[in-house]
């Protein structure tokens, strides 16, 4: 195990009617001129945003409005929220929404406090050294935006999808309450059940030998989005399956399955080329990568992780063959993100294969992604056409 | 679900040489004047005392010594500490030891903001309303105490032992390096591990259905407990059983498992009462009392639960008859506690047949304890009998 540091600085406010505590919270960390961002109208219509409007004005503070935020969102959204900040003079940013709303409000909170352009910090240049204040109210159960410091955002003009990763984004506080989440449709759940999934497998891959305590919370995760996302699906206002899922998928990316170990992370990479190049949902995009990376990466050396992994998740039963059994657990993953309606294969989400090179230098453009196993451009090219 | 806040504001550096951190974090957390406070003198003998003392040098930040701090430790170790404070302005408490220690630095913080009596504190009368910062230097796994507000002290003037909990008493950060833990003794990592192991059980055990996630969690840190205790006791150096057994106890008990649910906390009520009585090492205590407390409790309406630890952490193969499985994973666990050189009967450390009364007495003095089971006197007695 790696030294490490444990910083869990977001309080997280969860359960039915956390709304109430919205006022106080952002009083306690001096807001007063608040910038609401959302995606679509929903919020508007299911009178989340009227709830959160009024707490503001009997709190007497003013607010703003960034929306139409996109899933994959768009570095234009955040340039036109860091103008509003600056000329609004806006000293709060609240995130209602899931993940896109949540990770374009980090960076229109960290835009607000440079004076060049916001994508900068993406392009690996430019750190984050200031940032206005973040809360969220959250409306979907997958990234983990609402406790950790992380933003992916997207930028057209150069078909591009990155990441900035900085305690100073961590949100102040969250607001998870699983009847939000009662409306999400059967597709988001099952690509925010994957999210959360995908999330774990990155953080349970790695080159480490001789994991334990991590090993066995990956799979307490794991096993929860399995018997979670299903239920969620069929009976979307199962409050517990809802809220399961829902902290769940903070615990996933919160750091706290990361302690201590390089996690992989070569599906994400690869997967923010796919959805980059296509515009894909994040979770699909996942589903299908998952399985295709995972069969070309194991091997004689690492067997042993994929086995626990078949045997301690997927109920598969222990055997002689270990290879044969891991085998097997993947086989099982990728039945059960067919299950749960994703696709298989890259082809029916529409992406061409002449578009597979381009996805591939963009996932792996000079070094090499992941620790389980380093991935080049060849090895990330083979993986798409296994998954075409 | 029950609607829980997550606030987890202490930092955790954990590592090998984290004790580096020491004066940047005292500072940044406005400390001058520190309390140091240990147990005994073996951190004056291998060399930790001095490794901290000159940090405090170096930053030109005064120390002053609150030493003999003793398992159970004792309200006049707290009287102590809080008069050399308000002798002397300390304005930083820093704990260097067990839970022992943290749980004496946390109410010398206490008290040293209070004009009565730390001991109010404990009775329920008082609140605490304003501490000291306290930081603690960890050297055994077992309480959690190092990042939660808990603190466990008794009274010999009145043969009593008794908790506060308060977000108050969070410690600003812990600095945790498994090398400390290297030289603890067999007997003590063997009572830690039951320790980490209680806390779980208390979070796991209580009267709601349909639980997922959070039985998932605590099987993780059951099983990884079960895998780390007896490697670390067997091999006292093998860092990374140090390592997960360390991070195992801070997880088990930061609140991070007992979200949204009323745990138990019967054995623990219990054990107080009979290590007030007895000063028996708490894990030792509990080693016997959990057992007995288990074999008490089930019945046709919990079953359930006992099943799956049964399954799910002791491995109990999957049978028809359910309470049959459940009592045999309640036997395995009896035969661990023994196998890592715990006490199985009270009788065993010393405690005498006409005990029984007065311990239980004070276990369920006026309300009863448990939210899987209530118990009364009679209840405790009989459990105090069985273990007997």
């Amino acid at each position: 195990m790696k030294n490490f540091t444990l910083s869990l600085p977001t309080e997280i406010f969860f359960g039915k009617s956390q709304i109430d505590v919205l006022g106080d919270q952002i009083k306690k960390h001096h807001g007063s001129k608040v910038l609401i961002c959302y995606g679509s109208r929903r919020i508007k219509e299911n009178g989340l945003f009227d709830t959160i409007t009024n707490i503001l004005s009997e709190y007497e503070m003013s607010f703003f409005e960034l929306s139409n935020i996109l899933p994959n969102p768009r570095i234009t959204s955040v340039r036109d929220g860091v103008a509003l900040c600056k000329k609004e003079r806006i000293d709060f940013i609240l995130a209602v929404g899931g993940g896109s709303v949540v990770d374009c409000a980090k960076a229109v909170a960290a835009g607000a406090c440079y004076s060049g352009d916001p994508w900068d910090f993406f392009t690996g240049g430019t750190k984050v050294k200031k940032a206005l204040p973040v809360a969220t109210v959250l409306t979907l159960a997958a990234t983990g935006s609402e406790m950790n410091g992380n933003a992916v955002i997207s930028n057209l003009e150069v078909i591009d999808k990155r990441a900035v990763m900085t305690p100073l984004l961590k949100p102040k506080f969250s607001i998870c309450d699983p009847q939000y989440t009662f409306s999400v449709p059967a597709y988001q759940t099952a690509a925010g059940t994957v999210d959360i999934m995908s999330h774990v497998f990155e953080q349970y891959f790695h080159s480490a030998e001789d994991i334990f305590l991590q090993s066995r919370l990956c799979e307490a995760i794991l096993q929860t989005a399995m018997h979670c996302g299903p239920r969620a699906i069929q009976e979307p206002i199962d409050y517990e399956a809802r809220a399961d899922l829902l902290f769940a998928s903070t615990l996933a990316l919160n750091d706290l399955l990361g302690f201590g170990y390089d996690g992989d992370w070569s599906v994400h990479a690869i997967e923010h080329a796919v959805s980059a190049v296509s515009d894909l949902t994040h979770g699909a995009g996942l589903a299908i990568i998952t399985p295709a990376w995972m069969r070309y990466v194991i091997d004689e050396t690492n067997t042993g992780k994929f086995y626990s992994l078949a045997i301690n998740v997927f109920g598969v039963k222990k055997g002689k063959n270990r290879m044969e059994a891991a085998q097997q657990g993947i086989d099982a993953l990728a039945d059960f993100f067919a299950a749960l309606g994703m696709p298989r294969k890259l082809e029916e989400v529409g992406i061409k294969k002449d578009q597979l090179e381009v996805i591939a230098r963009k996932a792996a453009p000079s070094d090499p992604v992941g620790s389980l196993k380093e991935l080049h451009y060849d090895d990330v090219l083979k993986i798409l056409q296994a998954a075409f």
